[in-house]
């Protein structure tokens, strides 16, 4: 039982049912604090009248004593009414691909990817499509602009009949911030701006998820600037 | 300009980006109880080897005044490197639903789904359609009840042609919690667990739309325990 005791692999992950007050976080951090724990996630995932639930993954928690000791630290707070060990979100919905843009697109798009994605994760791989149908160039470099900081995204594909300005502008950022963008072909700047461009959504949802995948023979740094 | 003065309405998104150690956001969130605001959400959106970007949604923000100080406070630790303010998730990417099942079954869904928030989204509300593929009692399980303590999930929708047991189970706790739950017309006790049953993947994906949006007439209580 080393590997259950070390925990070096998987992030501890807590969800923790709290009294709704400012201050609760910053009494639940110290006890964190105090153990030396890394957190790498956080969110309010639950809020109600009668509390909050905060979800947190934590790194650095050496072995399962510990693990018990934090928790007994909290439960130990006034605020706290239960803590409860859970799996992490990266290990239930993995990588996560966003498509963005017009719903009859969008649609098809996530068919091709939905489809793909099930081969990798039947091997045992996690990889979620997450789409919101979308107009407006504002809104949609709003929303482009924000799968930078959406927790575990890699991907974006952008599934519109025209799409440019600001939204090409917001592309080339998040690019910077390591996420892959993949661009129908279409009217407009996006598509220069994008990794990839792929002409049917079906074939541009299917290589999004190749072009993220752990397992699959597909190299995006070969395939940058290419359309299909 | 009092509508912007005030800060009633809108919570005060910001991203702060730090340097990644133990205690760095005790310290945030020292500095956001001394101006006591309220943490209404929060997470780590992306670690860097340089730093992390964490972002927090908080309410009690009294006045655009408020704000800016607060901004300066967060910006005077020694920890934090840039503080920026952020247009809300919930205003980005507003409610969620969540599609979970077999590849075939969750495209078809999603066709729908996204169709429908589509016309939803063009009249000013936000909808997401977030969805992951999966196979086995015990990984679906677990991905149903991870939809509790998903931020801005409010509706799940199972995809499948085969679910029951643990499923099951996951599916009465995710409704507890204020999940509405549609399923698909299967074999196995999920349909009877959830809110809704419906037989054509793509109406049933719609339906899931108009169940969550605050402008369809469509009440789920009305159509609790019905099957399409």
């Amino acid at each position: 039982m080393n590997e259950a005791a070390g925990r070096d692999d998987a992030p501890l992950a807590l969800m923790v049912r709290a009294i709704d007050e400012p201050g609760a976080l910053h009494a639940l951090t110290r006890v964190i604090l105090e153990h030396r724990a890394n957190i790498t996630y956080v969110d309010i995932a639950e809020r109600r009248e009668d509390g909050s639930t905060v979800y947190f993954e934590l790194e650095d928690v050496p072995s399962e004593a510990a693990a018990d000791v934090l928790v007994n630290d909290l439960e130990a707070l006034n605020i706290v009414q239960a803590v409860e060990r859970a799996p992490s979100f990266q290990k239930v919905y993995g990588k996560r691909i966003i498509v963005i843009g017009g719903g009859a697109q969008v649609g098809q798009v996530v068919v091709g990817a939905v489809a793909e994605a099930d081969r990798h994760n039947i091997r045992g791989e996690r990889i979620s499509i997450d789409t919101i149908p979308l107009v407006g160039e504002e809104n949609l470099a709003g929303a482009v602009r924000a799968v930078a900081r959406l927790p575990r995204a890699v991907g974006l594909v952008l599934a519109g009949a025209l799409m440019g300005g600001e939204v090409a502008r917001a592309v080339r950022e998040v690019r910077e911030k390591g996420i892959v963008v993949l661009s129908l072909n279409m009217p407009g700047s996006v598509p220069d701006a994008a990794d990839l461009v792929v002409s049917d959504p079906v074939q541009c949802g299917v290589m999004a998820v190749m072009a993220v995948s752990a397992s699959a023979r597909f190299d995006i740094n070969l395939q940058r600037g290419r359309r299909y």
